[in-house]
């Protein structure tokens, strides 16, 4: 398969080692770097990355930031910029795509942890995790031509450890476990499934 | 209790009236009508809308309109406008009244049955759900004060006949059974539940 990887920080970067393991042909798109250029919050560079990507059978995204602010002193900067990027980006970036994938194609949308679970920061990250996952279980009723969509939800990284502190007693989880599940997203017939990395109780 | 009433619509009428026959104190704020003018997409109009509305306990929203377009077909304006006034609008109106509302206060916000449930259209409406109740089940852990925050899902309504072709097989649920559930969690030590007006199996 043909997978257009978006975003190369750790989680992206594992998700194309895995898939090319697994000998598939990735395409790295990001901001700064990677094969191609694209801004998952500018549509036109949306646009302009899927009329120029080629054919392709899979989306993989791990794009997107949120801001861990307390809610009561969250800005509408952060509010802007966090559901913006991974929550309206990634929805974008489906819609996008959609017209140029593969039938039978596939899109695998990054959540998180976060309102599954609780820190003491959390109500931005719950909130676009919310929307990214409300918009996946939807979007799978809906998508033609057999293309399907999932969501891999997960746990701070175990690569990421400025943001341990973040989440006390939570059970890191390493980048490569999170790039397994979409390669099992990519390459299963799973459709609408949220794929949780956490290992809470 | 002196409760703030966001929308003039069929379910803020009915939560007006609910509210009144309970012996509370409404305060009614639509675009174009009601005690008070405000806009939930306008933050401006927000920060002038608690300037002026005096004390308050409560803030009931019904607030902000979705579009019923397939995901295929939906435009960038119909998401911008759903995200806007039901799901960004209701989480500004939130962080806006949030300075204002009395102690041990109670913020009561709407999602829907859709993203619980099905429908042809039902992308943009799923996630607008999704982001609104990940919101209420993020914030509820980090109100201060001892302010509460929960979310009433109804099912379409029994008085919005012009939508009953959208759900077939859909049991509708009538606007004050609806509102009922806006004075329970106004009145109980409910936080951060959703209350489902759902009949489906």
């Amino acid at each position: 398969m043909r997978v257009v990887v978006v975003g190369t920080g750790t989680i992206g970067t594992a998700v194309a080692e895995v898939l090319r393991e697994a000998r598939h042909e990735v395409v790295t798109v990001s901001r700064t770097g990677g094969d191609l250029r694209a801004d998952v919050t500018d549509r036109a560079s949306l646009a302009a990355l899927f009329g120029r990507v080629g054919e392709f059978d899979a989306v993989a995204s791990a794009a997107g930031d949120v801001f861990p602010a307390p809610l009561a002193t969250s800005t509408d900067e952060q509010w802007e910029q966090s559901l913006g990027s991974k929550g309206r980006g990634q929805i974008d970036l489906v819609r996008s795509a959609l017209p140029h994938i593969a039938d039978g194609g596939s899109f695998t949308l990054v959540s998180g942890v976060l309102g599954d679970e609780v820190n003491a920061a959390m109500t931005i990250g719950a909130t676009v995790n919310g929307m990214v996952e409300g918009f996946v279980r939807a979007a799978a009723t809906e998508l033609p031509r057999g293309i399907r969509i999932n969501c891999v939800s997960p746990a701070v990284l175990t690569e990421s450890r400025a943001f341990h502190p973040y989440f006390p007693g939570f059970v890191p989880v390493p980048a490569r476990d999170v790039a397994l599940a979409y390669l099992r997203a990519i390459s299963n017939p799973y459709n609408g499934r949220i794929l949780r990395l956490h290992r809470v109780s």
